[in-house]
């Protein structure tokens, strides 16, 4: 956990371009974006993944929806639409193992897997 | 919303090869599996889409996740990994406009958009 990379970023040890923060998630965008548009919503709290949540931790999890809607709205995207992904685990595509919903938009996304 | 696909399903109206239900939240399989597990979960309450969600749906939204954390397990692809994704518009590939989460799983993945 001292070496999560996510975990430095919300302490601010190490330098993002963070788009939001509250007491429970931060928000930045990706180093390396797949889209125009390509923000991080994390949970402040660590967890690896999704495969480690509780039911205790649910209403966490949808207030990055929440967050994720707002963040949408203010890029513009709300009627062009957007896509939220978490990835669980390395064969899914997870390379942070810090719990994270990609935003992403301002392209035409048809395939859900490429 | 009387002409909700989802709705219909999860009112009992339409056949699906349905995984889970609760009282909050009903899970089925896709019709055109994008992957080898291909699992729909949705809120039983209808809302179009992630823009229609207020800040009092996020413990909803958030038992979505628990759901299909569960469900992954029970399809052997809590080590192998697994994508949960939620589109929002057209333009993101949403063709069902009753918010839905798919689970995507059984495939290597690593694109995040295709």
């Amino acid at each position: 956990m001292n070496d999560c990379i996510f975990c430095k970023i919300i302490a601010g040890e190490i330098p993002s371009s963070q788009v939001y923060r509250d007491e429970r998630v931060t928000a930045f965008r990706d180093i390396q974006p797949a889209a125009p548009t390509h923000l991080l919503i994390v949970p402040n709290k660590h967890l690896d993944s999704v495969n480690q949540m509780t039911a205790e931790d649910a209403p966490l999890l949808g207030h990055l929806f929440f967050v994720a809607k707002q963040l949408a709205a203010q890029e513009g995207l709300a009627e062009s639409g957007y896509r939220l992904i978490v990835n669980t685990g390395a064969g899914a595509g997870q390379t942070v193992f810090h719990l994270h919903l990609h935003l992403l938009g301002g392209k035409p996304m048809s395939h859900l897997v490429g």
